[in-house]
């Protein structure tokens, strides 16, 4: 069934057509967030449709990964937010396509027409080619993702304390190989660092969790590759200092789920995580334009597409290009961005004419571990615990509403202070990854291992 | 693969063998929890299995499934709350059966051989025969089961925004109805009332939350049937002041994804929760031994079974009598039956008879919405913000840790100040919910419902 969804209805109304030019942004990340929010009070009827229902902070979701925040303390409900600008409908659905020619964005189940579209739909990891390595080896992007992480991370340490290979057996489940340096990588390595070493140390009987072993491999010959050199050295020393293994030059040659091969070795483990490629989301490939090589659209230096003016590209699924040099797929670009295409179409319906983009870089900024961080804040580049009060000023301002600062702030004091990770949860079925790995099965009644003297 | 776990092996040791008599509890619910307390420090070694990681404080799990709290609030780790007591092992894992003669645990995946055991897996909910319910009207006794709820309420306004029919299509989405006016229904449906009135109203367009429709549907001719008419009336009497339609003496003919059946008519709705029946958890079964018709262990005055004095059934999977009537299935019962059985095994180590269980009725409480609850404390019936303050404390109270007492009340000052639920995620797959009931699909290229001059 196809339901086109008219821009502006009200309960008990029928269809109620006005004049008012039409935009549609797909995408409720920090793009598309921002150019909603710079749209309000404009005689626009906007829609905003994500196939979520909520806003996610992205730069935290490492946290949700590693046990420490819960998905809602960095999630919010994107009508939520919103919900004063009532010149703005949000809409729950998946966007499949954009039909250009026809101005019409095509959902899933349905169809939304448009005057001007800003698509902000971000990007997604990629395997290189090899989506094979995602069961193994799952990736970072969406809330259900972190979950997923959480889960096998918190059951390897279960499934250790019942192994009863108790050599090698152990080892291959207290073993965490991150693929990829960048800073979701690093974040990883740092944090599942700190559970080994500082949360879980008391609560097994047959394992010691600090003996965990957590590699981090990287194919450049430095971590955060994105950084500075300064801030590379600094994260390594600091991942080193956790305990970490970190090993550069080191592309991944295979992924199974019980090990990670690369050239001149191998490591026996059943929990890879996937830190390494980004790829665009693929709607950008109905809009039929020039795409880069991460599936990025290339768009105008208006944001707009080429031969489309009334089209705008934004965040992780655009290759922006300013002064020479490609926009970095951050949080702070996006919003920009997201800003600056609103600002275009306030333009457009005044009949004037858009102009190029300016991006300003506020930095970056990458956290190790406790108390440890990492920024390149234009010439400025810190390290150490004054980099990391950067962070988290950083982080906490940028989080949206009273309720998410709150509450992340009093979860990030009870891990620092108590060494507690307060989200220790494993959900869904736990059978089937307790048994990775192994492919033998003995038959069923086999005697047991154990031949106590009664 | 089958393995046998042995009770007390370290890292790196081979097995080693002890003279100790081993316990083994099955179930990490208020029942085993309390048990396995109660045995520290003793000469024993206890083995605790839970085939989940987690203590789940049930009596707020509604909270969980109306976006009030997060999972992690009332989950606390099993091996966090035991991990001084070094006598005891935490084990991850299913129970499958139990091997009476053979003094064993069958796990999914091995074995557990025991001297003592104590069996505490509790209840899961009972569709009266008619498991095809089960789809169409979630019950609520787990972390999935809340989420799941969750995600079907909050989709369904949702649904009913972006719904083409505005007449009975949205009204479908908006009418919700639970089944079963025991605690768990009638602290659902006043929580949805307060979502409907206060929190989301002005977050939506097109649809106005306060119009929802929600419906309690009760098989009895009253609500709490368990607890005195006094508290039954005055629930009933603050459920409707939130416009609860309270449907009593109507037992349920039929539930699918698009209505509730019952004597004299229908009502439509695409959201239909279960809160109606418990029966306990099939392990029970395989003793053996006499069964209510609950599926409940019939258990003799000291809580062992019928014939094995070293096996102990406690909490919602025994029907435990004392003083000729029947102790209801209630965390505080669970927890002194669980003592019960720890200092019965005590006892029996040095060679002591085991006594009668004797039931210390505390009370029972149930909230209605905010600021109002039921209370029958003995001989004292309170109603309304008095018995509310006593459910808030003795909730607060039996909460286990400083971390989720913390967060517990965090999130309730932040619902009851500032009309806001913190958890409105939708996780998971949104396209099938979205979708439900809708069980004529036109062709895709018919056209579109919206024909808007340009």
């Amino acid at each position: 069934m196809r339901i086109a969804f008219p821009p502006a209805m009200t309960m008990g109304d029928r269809v109620h057509i006005t004049a008012l030019p039409r935009v549609v942004i797909v995408g409720g990340g920090f793009g598309g967030l921002a150019a909603g929010r710079e749209l309000a009070g404009a005689p626009l009827q906007v829609t905003l449709v994500d196939s979520r229902n909520y806003h996610l902070f992205q730069p935290l979701l490492y946290q949700v990964a590693t046990a420490a925040l819960n998905p809602a303390d960095i999630a919010v409900p994107i009508r939520r937010i919103l919900r004063y600008q009532r010149n703005l409908t949000v809409l729950l659905g998946c966007a499949d396509s954009i039909d250009l020619s026809g101005r019409r964005v095509i959902l899933c189940d349905g169809e939304l027409p448009f005057d001007y579209l800003i698509l902000a739909t971000g990007a997604t990891h990629s395997y290189f080619g090899h989506d094979e390595w995602r069961e193994p080896a799952p990736g970072l992007k969406t809330v259900e993702d972190a979950i997923e992480i959480r889960r096998r991370v918190l059951v390897a340490y279960e499934a250790a304390e019942r192994e009863p290979d108790i050599g090698a057996g152990i080892e291959e489940w207290m073993t965490f190989v991150i693929v990829g340096g960048g800073p979701t990588g690093v974040e990883l390595a740092g944090a599942l660092a700190e559970i080994s070493r500082r949360v879980l140390e008391r609560d097994f009987r047959r394992i010691k969790p600090r003996l965990s072993r957590i590699v981090l491999i990287e194919a450049a010959d430095r971590v955060l590759p994105s950084m500075s050199p300064h801030s590379s050295a600094a994260a390594e020393r600091e991942l080193r200092r956790l305990g970490v293994e970190v090993m550069l030059s080191t592309p991944v040659l295979d992924v199974d789920d019980s090990r990670v091969c690369f050239k001149g070795g191998q490591i026996a483990t059943h929990t890879v995580l996937w830190a390494a490629g980004v790829a665009a989301s693929p709607i950008g490939r109905s809009l039929g334009v020039p795409l880069d090589r991460h599936g990025r659209v290339m768009v105008n230096q208006d944001l707009t597409i080429p031969g489309t003016p009334r089209v705008f590209v934004i965040g992780d699924l655009a290759q922006v290009s300013f002064e020479g040099q490609q926009v970095p797929g951050v949080a702070a670009a996006a919003m920009q961005e997201g800003r600056h295409a609103a600002r275009m179409i306030l333009r457009a319906i005044r009949g004037a004419r858009t102009e190029p983009f300016h991006y300003f870089d506020k930095g970056v900024l990458a956290a190790v571990g406790r108390g440890v961080a990492v920024a390149d804040l234009r010439r400025l580049k810190l390290s150490g615990f004054v980099a990391w009060l950067a962070w988290l000023f950083v982080h906490i301002f940028y989080l949206i509403g009273f309720r998410s600062r709150f509450f992340v702030i009093a979860q990030w004091a009870i891990v620092y202070l108590r060494n507690e990770r307060g989200a220790r949860l494993i959900t869904g079925n736990v059978e089937p990854l307790l048994h990775r790995g192994r492919h033998q099965v003995e038959p069923a009644d086999s005697p047991p291992l154990e031949n106590r003297p009664r």
